[in-house]
């Protein structure tokens, strides 16, 4: 039942939030164990991330709330992995 | 004679069911495991998502039912492995 | 001397035989341990895939038969592994 | 000393011998642990292959003359591998 | 809490640090344990490199003001990974 | 101090030495424990291979003159690696 | 505090230094235990190779003495890794 990862579309502008503290927002959630924070696209006004997230059962909207209150943006969940383990995709072969 | 891992296409509308709610659903079915639900592509209205499922024996038949009532729609299964151990495909080499 | 892995490539029509169905029926023949079907090409009819079968004595003949009772067709064998163990292919440096 | 690694390019007819009889022929030769047969090209009259086999001493003058009995040809050795242990081909960096 | 990766754009004049240098200011900053320094590009004036950086909680002030310190530019930061340990990043798979 | 791998790029004639002669006279030049000879080229009347050999102090000179005696042709040394254990390449991030 | 790993961009004539030479010469610095030279450009005068160099405390000023006293040229510096561990580059996402 736990949600294990998450992996979000998050953007933010240049200036806010700081992607340090974004990190630490994150990483305070209940449930959280690991965050990646990968920079995928740098603009004139706001920076596009990958972030994944990791643990045993994230509590989703706390997470959703946390990284809203920083000024970021969830702009989609990109994956999403629950059970007894973190399984990976497994991309088609078509 | 176990039903080990499925690799499903599933499409669903941008707002029913939620990720994280799928996710929840699948794992809860008899004989799952664990979950994975990466989004291929995000269109106006529809979600399209490759579901990677795996378990001791996955019990297909209720798996698909919890999909749909969900009101996602499963298009294709694209991978099946069944047996004493979970094999990965060998591709060709033509 | 025992066949250790099979790879085919295994037409079948959109309706018949269900995937689960295939992999089970593969899964009961004799010598087989594990199965991966991964499709590979859905057209209008027929659905193409590529069957990975690994055993300890695959029994080639049963498997065949096996397939082919189910309505699905063996267009042909692309990989054989025979001997003490399951040995990869080594791609040309040509 | 020993001969632990051979990968041969090998053709054979569509028809004849048939692959899994082929790979048998191989792995009972004096010295073979196991083989691995992948299919590389199928034209409409013959078939074309990548034959990698293992072993601790592999008898190479028996397992030319194992394959020619069968009817396949053996086209050309892409890989020798002698020595200690298996050691795998470093690619130029050039 | 703590910051366990940084990966930073980080520009240089063709003189000024020298690598070798840069490498040991950083390596020298509280919570530092590891640093790899890549060039990614040399022009006439100047050098472009990606800067990893590990620790078990890394200063990330400090780390900042001894890249500036050297006369070194951080362009951006790239990476951030916190928590109970080193999770990498889950690329999107669309 | 012990040159620890080598890999060097060796023209043959078609006929002139049969590759499995080749590598066991390589295989039994001091220092050698392991010899990989990969075929990346086949023309008219030569055969282009990739020579790795390792071992825990290769007799270079006596690597040479064994290959050259064979009647193979040594065009170029295109890796060395020497010392307490044998490191890879880092290619270059430019 | 210990330069771990450095990789160099070398280039040499094509007759002066041999490559094992040089491997040999690098091999003898202080701090250095391991050294992979491998060649990524062959052109009528001159070979360029990539040098990469592991040791605990890798003694560099003599390390560059070494080479250029050879008569092999250090163009530059590709990458520096310092400190507890070895540690990889993590490129960009973007």
């Amino acid at each position: 039942m736990p949600v294990r990862r998450l992996v979000l579309d998050v953007d933010k502008t240049v200036g806010e939030p700081d992607l340090i503290d974004l990190a630490l927002v994150i990483e305070a959630v209940s449930g959280v164990q690991a965050v990646n924070i990968a920079v995928t696209e740098i603009d004139i006004e706001t920076v596009g991330t990958n972030v994944t997230v990791e643990g045993d059962a994230i509590d989703v909207e706390a997470l959703n709330r946390a990284i809203e209150r920083t000024g970021a943006v969830v702009h989609s969940v990109d994956e999403v992995v629950a059970g007894a383990y973190t399984l990976e995709n497994t991309p088609r072969s078509r």
